[in-house]
């Protein structure tokens, strides 16, 4: 598998937009004046810690504009609506308009926050993602769904606010915590799992590689997987459909990080032990093969992603699986790899069935 | 001019959806079932007069749904944050979720909250605006704008979120108090005024009979009304360029208001003087007659709508004009009549011309 230098793939959603991928950060100033609409006035959002890194990169092609920067603290709990009103009260005092260009500068969480913003600030100004972390690469900065947390859960406020572009710099990976990393992985070998067995082959004949950051084979990787994402969200913008698949492994991740309150597991754990979860109960129903149930375990394992969660209460789990916002009266809704490198919409697993696939990851 | 029981017109928007007149509010129960998608979950949002007032005859055909109400107090503070994340937390007790269907009934105040509450929720529910006042009837209602207030402003943060269908029942105007309904008209005459000579007409030669809230009437003015809102926004929905028609009045009524603190000038009354202001102005550039002008001042004048001001300044005025969010790079733009039921926008006013305007209905 080969990329060139950089390239253009494009998400055929309601309006479709251009994802650049292994571009610099440098070059997006010179890509603005291809914009249908001119930019006049440009709003960055971002944390301290990106811009230190990355800012002078960036603001080094956009000399022709007036900037103006939105720091936020770091934290899921900033995508939040008292930090969305503090940025329109700062917006505000820095002149911005409809005209205004907003750029989401970070990870998923600047991603959600600043799309969020630039979705609702009056009824919606233009954003361009560019995403600083590898979730956001492969996966977050890639289909338009912005949000803010709520007391009462996550992403329960927002929109589809598609950007104008997706910006991506793969030379901004190199600064990311491999924890950080890991997050952005487990994605990643879901959207193999899901949708491209070649990238699944790829993830377990690179490993070495990939732990040690070789940037080309972290070019191929990102670049693959993030065109699953594209694939996937172009066929079905709005989630009434397959855009569902990559779900795979978050009814259970997302069941596990609320047991655990958050603590003691991150996203990218979670979704790791959702998706051998997800394979064994796909394994029980004759989905996959014991042996692929192995494979995909194995690669995790590989990329140092937990298997297993020993301890945890099998009852308590399912319990969590009941308030998924998936759900469709009283069903649960639940996605299953069949074979690698595919994955079916499952409306009828049983409550055993499911409790069989806990007790699995929980002996491990 | 004649209008059957009800009718239906629709607007054609990006998504077209229908506007009901005449309907009765005991009917919306049995339409339901024709929305593409089934309706599981309702939750009302109203204030509480208007429920003590209408909510009965509304939940006589809702028997078969399970309804939850949300109340809110009156007022246009209540467009806030604040009252966002209040409604989402009750909405959230009650068990909405993406099927849920929202029913704004009231003015304005409620079909945009409503209507942006809906707009964000899991990143977009169902609406259907049931307006209550005649500002909402002929205005409001139709044309998917939605917003909140902020403290920098009105209307900053919000969306353009298109109802399923707007459901109008005359009837509930006639608890409307006088003040509001002047609210309406001022909005109404603005309708005739740039695209409509028939009702221009029609109000003048129907003064008595509409102070008097005659029915048959009162059908006709507000359909003829909402008409021109529903052609207008099926043209340019997201206000590129037509809509902005709709503004006429509104850029030197915005101005009055807030130079007065928005006390002692109601929203019509700033209208009604604005679009005097616009005639004045008009008249001086020879898009229409002085005569034309004194008759749009005396229709005003018959419906009990200010046409002077007289006390205030207009540097001070003309220096609150420069704040509009509508102007562009430094230009006002202004909508001014050309005729009777005609205007254009104008970007050349100077800044004499408009202060002469607003010494023009500063004397009377
Ligand atoms: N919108 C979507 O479709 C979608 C999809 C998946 C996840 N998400 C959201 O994404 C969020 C998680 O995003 P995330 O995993 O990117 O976390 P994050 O945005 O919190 O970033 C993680 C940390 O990395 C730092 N960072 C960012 N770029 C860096 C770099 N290049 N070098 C060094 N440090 C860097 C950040 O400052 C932050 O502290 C969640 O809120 C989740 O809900 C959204
Ligand atoms: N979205 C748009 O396109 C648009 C257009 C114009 C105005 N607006 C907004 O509309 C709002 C003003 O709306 P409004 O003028 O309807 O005011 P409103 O919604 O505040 O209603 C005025 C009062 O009338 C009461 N009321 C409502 N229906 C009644 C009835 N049938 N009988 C008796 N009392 C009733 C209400 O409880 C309220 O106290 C403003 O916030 C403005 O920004 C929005």
């Amino acid at each position: 598998m080969n990329s060139p230098e950089w390239q253009k793939i494009e998400v055929l959603a309601d309006r479709k937009y251009p994802v650049y991928l292994g571009t610099s950060l440098e070059e997006l100033g010179a890509y603005l004046p291809a914009l249908p609409e001119k930019v006049e006035h440009i709003l960055i959002i971002s944390h301290q810690k990106v811009l230190d890194l990355y800012g002078g990169r960036l603001m080094k092609g956009l000399g022709d504009y007036r900037v103006n920067l939105l720091v936020v603290p770091a934290g899921e709990a900033e995508k939040s609506l008292e930090r969305l009103s503090q940025l329109t009260t700062a917006a505000l005092g820095y002149g911005a308009d409809r005209k205004t260009l907003v750029i989401a500068l970070g990870g998923g969480v600047i991603g959600d926050l600043a799309g969020f913003f630039a979705s609702v600030f009056m009824r919606g100004v233009r954003l361009i993602q560019v995403p600083t972390t590898l979730l956001a690469q492969v996966d977050s900065s890639i289909g338009g769904k912005v949000a803010v947390n709520h007391p009462a859960g996550k992403n329960i406020l927002g929109a589809f606010h598609p950007p104008q572009a997706v910006w991506t710099d793969f030379t901004t990976l190199e600064s990311l915590p491999w924890l950080e990393v890991e997050n952005g992985l487990a994605e990643s070998i879901k959207h193999a799992l899901i949708a491209d067995p070649g990238l699944f082959n790829f993830f377990e004949t690179q490993v070495d590689s990939i732990k040690q950051r070789d940037p080309l084979i972290w070019r191929t990787m990102v670049t693959r997987s993030s065109s699953v994402k594209v694939k996937i969200v172009s066929q079905d913008e709005r989630e009434q459909g397959i855009r569902g698949l990559l779900n795979l492994g978050h009814s259970f991740g997302h069941a596990l990080e609320t047991e655990m309150n958050y603590r003691g597991v991150t996203h990218g754990q979670g979704v790791s032990i959702g998706i051998v979860a997800a394979a064994h109960l796909a394994g029980a129903k004759g989905f996959i093969s014991l042996a692929e149930v192995e494979r995909i375990k194995q690669l995790l394992r590989n990329y140092g992603l937990p298997i297993a969660i020993p301890g945890q209460n099998p009852q308590a789990l399912l319990q969590r699986m009941q308030a998924d916002k998936k759900n469709q009266g009283g069903r649960k809704i639940l996605i299953l790899p069949q074979g690698i490198g595919n994955a079916v919409i499952s409306q009828d697993c049983t409550d055993n069935e499911i409790l069989a696939a806990w007790q699995q990851v929980i002996s491990g």
